[in-house]
């Protein structure tokens, strides 16, 4: 095997050569978007332009989209702009134990600026009963935060129903929605949420962009001061070619629709199955993209390095934040022991995923079960 | 005149042609930089390649460059991170009154948060006093944040001199540099500062990168919460092809030094004074690359979108924010009146301008002036 096979798509995924060509192109559209002259119309437009597409993806108004700079800013801007932007009315934050580091953290930060945060678990199945949302919630409660669906197991919420629970107390729900678009719809309307994170890197655009849908009704602090871009929600001059690469990313997934994944993914699973692999959250609503397993007897972090090796990129848990191996967090709050929290490998499939080559997977798997992992 | 003259280099640079070469090449890089296989490694390559070169220009350790997504961005890590995180020892923080919009609004933040800000005042040539700095010092004193060269006005602040008194009182001192880099020597050690942000896409980089370099002796908080990026003080997947842009950028300005501006400042000043301008801080330590201009008897928009209808670009004051006309703050500080804060016109020219593309700027003002000005 001399290709690379790339499995780590909810890590960052390819970027598609339509985007790579609408961007290479328009780097020489040099203006600030802020000028008033040609140049800066042109940046202007084009920023404009890629909001209507973001928009048009997620069905909302392109009015209600700020851009980020990516995922991390978004829950960021989601999650400690509405406690502080609310800070009068409670200082009572639900959230689940499962989330991505950067709502677990913007939680946790809230909690050392005086904010209390309950973190709700999830069952072993990676599924955070909406009854316990319920339960949690206080006179208090000012923001909800449980996301769409999982960047390590790929488990996915009953965000419509935790919204419908909020709606009757009044308290606004923030979802990190990073993982979902073109891997599940994802729809303002049919979610009911009132802030929702997205990043273009997960969807075949660039990284460095991202963006928070804000419904009229919420009130956001800026994390960062300074001009009036993005209705002075987030300052500083618009990256106006990734940007643009985040629109033109939209529109491509928002055209073709979602790429058929789920197929691949029994596929594999039935293979792992078969080479005595265990499956996390094997029969729960999870992503048709994402599958987590482990060998009962093998260390995840030799396991990945293996695949490398083969020229086959895995992860473990999430490779969004340190490439240390820890323990994951997802993993603990499930009840599983530090040791499987440690050796679950994640794959994760996309659009340019072939067959092939998770029969690639599959026979490195072979070749380890049958050679022996020294481990 | 059909072709476009672009002079308006401190709003945004045109993208240098080996820069977007670069970063076309590396859009395919799609690693997480923080994954462990070989994707990841390769991105995570392109980043740390990336930090050595910025910090050789600025003449200091990479390990002290921290990547943000701009100039406003940095500003802030620097302002509201080093005073939230210095709370304890005082609350004073002192400025000046002509700074660019992301420090002027992260200061008046920190007002909001319970700190005490002051704003020195310059003198009409547009230079804070290093004495009016010292005497505003008071015992709870925990951050002097001056600009080294002011975005519309072009004046250059005598840094150096700041910081030795700063430093007699172990007060840190943050400079917003993002105008000086390819106009004037930024060298952290001749500076003397602790802090200094500097801007991609104002040296002939890309929108959507900037740095903060941070001493070994200055704590500062994340503005956002998240992944260990940036040892923890900026999370968030990195925007590597942007960063990469920003180092290639960074090289060739090493590579190549600053280009020769500033006799063709000085022959348009001529060209201007003989059509009867007014030059604004005329005699002062100034940018070599920036001009600021009014006719005493014209309204600056309507100058700008005659410029503009001629096919020359140009600015009034600071269009890094909104777009929207409003009295220029820095002028209005100067003890200019509303009418003129409101008519000056910013000419900022770059390693790309030809004296011809002044010339015809000047021929512009000669025709309005005889062919007389509807306001």
């Amino acid at each position: 095997m001399n290709r690379r096979i790339y499995l780590d798509y909810n890590a960052s995924t390819p970027v598609d050569p339509r985007v790579i060509a609408g961007m290479s192109d328009k780097l020489s559209f040099y203006g600030n978007p802020s000028s008033i002259h040609e140049e800066g119309r042109e940046a202007r437009a084009l920023v404009d332009e890629a909001r209507v597409h973001v928009a048009r993806l997620l069905n909302c108004d392109h009015r209600r989209i700020v851009f980020t700079s990516g995922g991390t800013e978004s829950n960021n801007l989601a999650i400690l702009g509405t406690a502080r932007a609310n800070r009068e009315k409670g200082k009572h934050i639900i959230t689940s134990a499962i989330e991505h580091s950067s709502v677990k953290n913007a939680c946790e930060e809230l909690s050392r600026e005086g904010f209390d945060v309950t973190f709700t678990k999830p069952s072993v199945d990676g599924i955070v009963n909406p009854e316990r949302i319920q339960d949690a919630i206080r006179d208090d409660t000012i923001l909800i935060t449980v996301m769409l669906a999982n960047n390590e197991i790929g488990t996915i919420q009953s965000i419509p129903q935790i919204c419908r629970i909020a709606k009757q107390q009044g308290i606004p729900v923030h979802t990190d929605a990073v993982q979902a678009p073109g891997k599940i719809p994802v729809d303002v309307t049919e979610l009911g949420a009132d802030l929702i994170s997205i990043s273009a890197h997960k969807i075949y655009g660039p990284k460095g962009a991202g963006a928070l849908y804000i419904s009229e009704s919420v009130s956001v602090s800026p994390l960062a001061r300074g001009g009036s871009h993005e209705k002075g929600l987030r300052p500083g001059t618009e990256p106006v070619h990734s940007i643009h690469g985040f629109g033109v990313a939209a529109k491509l997934l928002f055209d073709e629709g979602l790429p058929e994944l789920l197929p691949m993914r029994c596929d594999l699973e039935r293979g792992l199955l078969a080479a005595g692999m265990e499956i996390i959250c094997k029969d729960s609503p999870r992503l048709p993209n994402t599958v987590n397993f482990y060998a009962p007897d093998w260390p995840g972090e030799s396991l990945i390095m293996a695949f490398d090796l083969e020229g086959i990129a895995v992860s473990n848990g999430s490779a969004c934040s340190s490439g240390i191996i820890e323990a994951s967090h997802v993993l603990l709050a499930l009840g599983y022991n530090d040791r499987v929290a440690r050796s679950v490998i994640r794959v994760s499939i996309g659009k340019f995923t072939r067959p092939e080559d998770l029969d690639d997977l599959l026979r490195v798997i072979q070749d380890l079960n049958s050679g022996g992992m020294s481990s």
